[in-house]
């Protein structure tokens, strides 16, 4: 039973089945704000769980497992936080991130991966899918309230890359705008730009509070209603399409892609934001791997490589694409012209 | 909000939160056996979706991920299993031991999970507890089935670190046994033992069915009942312990290693298997974390370090105690004497 090659090891196999225990340790963490708590100067066991209303016993094994997990350092009997979990991980920090947990671990998506073996017999999701496209779902509420902190650094880099000049009047259309951060992005940057937001009614309030807080809710707009159904008027000189196409088969994609042409106006620019997996669909891990977050949740959504993409935009009438890396995050944007 | 260091990035915290998703989508490869249709000689994705009963797009999808997790290779569009997977994930191999999955994410370990912030709370499960300690319950028999074959090679070293002569007439105990595996790989080794395996009525009838399959039924008999209130007998020559003492805490540890102690005979030898961390409690990985799997499915279990077994064992008269490394296997041995 022993008999194989020492390098043969089931390692990979007991790490990968028991991966589930350290997203459920981090999700405690950030539920009970251990990471906050300890940036606070609370580093005992025994005073964090005080600090945190939480058991000594709960707090001393859940730090270590956070310890082991390179969330934070230990010695002796003291935890501090890592560079990293106090940038991204206490709540006083203006680059907390925590709340995504949220919605990756959030009941639908839990959903879907709990029933992945039947999505794999069957093609795809039976158990999200009609929860993601109903309009009147708390999941994209959950969703932009939750991911907006993540999509900060992308947001921003996808503004940089629109390349019209800073004065200029822009009408911008942020399709599925979701948390608004996009579009909110590309109104922090251009100052006479006058930005649309289009989704659902419900999850337009969480953009709107967003366009509040960064100063230009006097130029957001909103459009309510279902992406393939409302209607966006033209005229738009750039068209956001971040993180959007992913969830739909491909001739989905290309027919709402001809609806986004068809709102564009001369000159204008599509931007859209995609997971895109090398044309090998294993490389790079990060892309590669959201293909399995389409099948668990959505019916027929896949992480499209590039050539995939530029077909989709040829066939809806853009001729010219290109594809840029948003390194180190690790989506990548498309333009698209006529 | 782009203004940290830039070797201070959100990565950990996305692969942590998304490790769940990795963990299911071994499960649904498990379920489906995809690595034994890839043994089998299938090797694209439509082959191996024919075989395995499932839509092509799931099982790309599938095996694509199990690529970038490193259980497969890709070529072009086909797959082919590693020298692990083939050794541990086909079914067709004798090392098979994918089965664990049913277990490790077996819905009592889930359930435990999903409630990991109330157990931080209040300092141990209340929802796994229970069923844990039920007679009826058929989480323990799920066990028995699915985690036998993982156990092999620690069961395996074992009873290698008995240290009697091979010929030798032994009376051995095996404590909660379970699959049986402990004690039968004793009763191989040790030609003229007999084998008393002791655990609840129903996880027995697994225990036997294995003692036939590894030809030893003749020397193999059961005691049914709870561990703590049987009657065990006395006079045996080893007493096996494996795995058992993390469920509890330290008195109801110390009041049934008594009890073990007046089972033994004179010269006897008490070998126990724990995970046991170093005195930090944050290495090595394996067993430090588990600490966090009895906090999600135990109301007050633990990974023990030495210092905390052998005092236990101290107590409960067992004056010399030695700790044996399993390596490569995670757990350790303790082989405790009068």
């Amino acid at each position: 039973m022993t008999q194989h090659a020492p390098d043969v090891t089931p390692e990979l196999f007991w790490d990968t089945m028991t991966a589930f225990q350290r997203s459920a340790a981090l999700k405690a963490a950030v539920d009970l704000e251990i990471f906050t708590k300890i940036g606070e100067g609370n580093s005992t066991a025994a005073e964090i769980a005080s600090a945190a209303s939480a058991a000594e016993r709960g707090v001393r094994i859940l730090c270590d497992t956070l310890t082991v997990m390179g969330f934070l350092t230990k010695t002796g009997s003291t935890y501090a936080l890592t560079d990293a979990s106090a940038a991204f991980m206490d709540k006083r920090s203006q680059m907390y991130i925590g709340s995504a947990v949220d919605f990756i671990m959030g009941p639908q998506q839990r959903r879907g991966f709990d029933d992945l073996t039947n999505a794999v017999k069957n093609g795809g999701s039976s158990v999200t899918g009609e929860a993601s496209m109903d309009p009147e779902s708390e999941m994209w509420v959950e969703f932009a309230r939750s991911m907006a902190p993540l999509m900060f650094p992308t947001a921003q880099a996808v503004a940089e890359h629109i390349g019209f000049g800073a004065d200029r009047e822009l009408k911008v259309l942020d399709i599925a705008a979701g948390h608004g951060i996009y579009g909110i992005m590309v109104g922090k940057r251009y100052p006479n730009a006058q930005i649309y937001g289009a989704d659902w009614n419900k999850v337009l309030t969480v953009a709107k509070e967003n366009a509040e807080k960064f100063g230009i809710a006097d130029r957001y707009h909103t459009i309510a209603g279902d992406a393939f159904e409302s209607d966006f008027s033209t005229g738009y000189d750039v068209i956001l399409v971040p993180n959007f196409l992913h969830h739909f088969d491909a001739p989905t994609c290309e027919k709402f892609l001809r609806k986004v042409n068809g709102a564009l106006a001369d000159g204008g620019k599509v931007l859209t934001v995609e997971f895109v997996p090398n044309d090998d669909r294993v490389s790079p891990p990060p892309s590669a791997m959201f293909s399995l977050v389409m099948l668990a949740a959505t019916p027929g959504g896949d992480a499209y490589t590039y050539p995939e993409l530029r077909q989709m935009f040829e066939n809806a009438g853009f001729a010219n694409n290109e594809i840029i890396e948003l390194h180190p995050m690790p989506q990548h944007l498309i333009v698209s012209t006529r």
